[in-house]
């Protein structure tokens, strides 16, 4: 069997170990409904709300502004629904290179009879003069990704929710809901919730080897109401009994993937390095500065992304043509490329690389020799 | 350290051993986003829909027709949902006995504006020729489940139906969508979806065995659109990576449920005869017939259902004064009692005990022990 090489961690990271372990000892440990009223039950509601202390410690955020969901899908969902539920088709501003989760959304709007405002972002980047340009008094919803999910790209979301913060006292204090999915932000670039000042910010497990199906939003904004209903559960943010093996496994796998930041960091930036060097024949498209180190996207320019990255399957390399999620979706990064005014032809042979905690020197240098023959195989 | 006896099934089973394998075999396993194109994802894709198959022929109807969900409510939340997202104020009927995640959003609707008719249900049972006062032309939804969670009695869901269809041809074939919430029979009591006739299903994994997190919805109407937005997994229907190894081991739980139902039931409807018999000095408020064997409401008539449960807690037993999810919400299993037109001094002293694949009779003896010396001492 041929050895596989995974560069797809921007889709999907491997659940480590010790999140494995956690999961299987808190299901055959904790049995009980964390809603049930007898022992099991109160045992369960208390390491669920020690896994939320845990989880709010990490991030140095109140608890009570965690709310479990089933990953940042979802956790966008309740911002977007939120809207449907309290108010009168409001405006609402979300930029091109958003994730499928909200740019979908802004489509969904468009046809219940909102405004929505998408921004574009050249080079990558949603300018802050766009913003305020955008910005009208029947804004109530700003929705700008923190990290970008096919080239890597780092907003500057401090200055973008400034940019917001002083058109609301302008026009006297009016609250305009600023929302970020930091999905691919988590234990990959360092970052404060309370620094970048915004209202709430969307999370998956599985982006940080923790489990599928699990994910967590942070909001500080209590004009929020879930459109779902049920049991009252997540302070009725999030009904459906929790899923305590999974939000435990989560939390412990964001414990590692902050405890051990500097280190996966230090060696995903040699291999970050290692590959702009080896490929530097190649046009790349992340670009070096404000750019995830976790994620590089290059062009090879004659071949067109779904042909390259077949090959390299064929040597047992995975990574990707677009997000996992556009490839459903029939829209490929391409999309978010060509928002981006990168060039058609960069944007049509572009792969994305992804990197994780877990990724060796060896692997990556592997990749490297096996892109090079390739493109010399097929210039 | 006190034993534990559980009787709270009704609220989250014990996830079986095989369940947890599976889960933990899929999550080391099959490592791709069943989105990604490459190898991993398409292992993972292949894994998923065979999940998708195997489950489909445990319950005799097409695989197009079951999107994996995060469990039973979001099941619920995506036919209620689909309403806010299509159709303009239509009418809906549903029962007072629903499970939590069905009544609020009868609540959420009356807010929207639109006409909801929530039916009775005396003795726990709703009556077909009400049902079919309150069709209207208005009418687009009926949510009626099908084994109640509290007393555990089964709606002859077939009946109802057959009243809606019967309607609909008085009306010209108007299509009326039915959905019922079958979280407490899957694994339980015997049933076709096919012969129920329903238009949609929804169900949770760890109400038989299975993790938590994880559940599915049954759909066959093609009009049901999703209203959260994302990736185009699950056909559309439910965005949001798909959690593999949840589904996986849930399938696997579904399949253990299947395979040993006969023996499962013969088991406990061995316990709920010991019980019913041992507790006869108590009135029951869970009837004989129709009734699902897993559930088992009886009345203490002069303890508090707090109380009580409370008292048999210290004496490491675990069972319920409603239903977990209520608990939150601050309306006790009473609401359906009331509904079910329970005498109040029978519904504000019921105790739930519900029993599981795993209940044994040496369990139920002691309950039965433990209940009458609680009952003697406070009498």
């Amino acid at each position: 069997m041929q050895e596989i090489r995974y560069f797809d961690n921007a889709a999907t990271t491997i659940m480590s170990r010790t999140a494995l372990d956690v999961y299987q000892h808190v299901a055959s440990t904790y049995i009980g409904n964390p809603s049930s009223l007898h022992a099991e039950g109160i045992k369960a509601k208390e390491k669920l709300e020690q896994s939320r202390e845990d989880l709010a410690g990490l991030l140095s955020v109140a608890k009570e502004n965690l709310t479990f969901t089933a990953g940042a899908s979802e956790a966008n969902a309740i911002i977007f629904n939120s809207l449907i539920w309290k108010l009168q088709k409001p405006h609402v501003i979300i930029s091109n290179i958003e994730h499928s989760s909200t740019k979908e959304y802004g489509r969904l709007m468009k046809q219940l009879g909102w405004k929505v405002t998408t921004l574009d972002a050249p080079g990558g980047f949603i300018k802050a003069e766009d913003l305020r340009r955008a910005l009208t008094k029947q804004t109530r919803l700003v929705s700008l990704m923190l990290v970008n999910n096919v080239v890597g790209t780092i907003q500057d979301i401090q200055a973008l929710v400034a940019e917001v913060r002083a058109y609301e006292q302008e026009q006297g204090g009016r609250k305009i809901h600023f929302h970020t999915d930091a999905t691919q932000a988590f234990g990959k670039i360092p970052f404060s919730l309370e620094t970048l000042g915004v209202d709430s910010a969307a999370f998956s497990a599985h982006k940080f080897h923790g489990p599928k199906g699990v994910g967590f939003l942070y909001n500080r904004d209590p004009a929020i109401e879930s459109l779902s209903r049920g049991g009252g559960q997540e302070a009725g943010l999030r009904p459906g009994t929790e899923n305590l093996p999974g939000i435990a496994s989560m939390v412990e796998a964001a414990k590692e993937s902050i405890q051990k930041f500097s280190e996966h960091e230090k060696r995903v930036k040699q291999i970050n390095t290692l590959l702009r060097d080896r490929l530097s024949f190649l046009p790349t498209i992340s670009p070096e500065k404000a750019c995830s180190p976790y994620i590089l996207n290059v062009a090879t320019n004659n071949l067109p992304s779904e042909v390259f990255t077949r090959m390299l399957y064929d040597k047992g390399f995975c990574v990707s043509s677009g997000s996992a999620c556009s490839n459903n979706a029939k829209q490929k990064g391409e999309g978010v490329l060509e928002s981006m005014q990168i060039a058609p032809s960069l944007a049509k042979s572009s792969i994305r690389i992804s990197f994780s905690a877990d990724t060796t020197i060896e692997e990556a240098e592997a990749l490297a020799e096996a892109f090079t023959t390739l493109i010399q195989e097929h210039a």
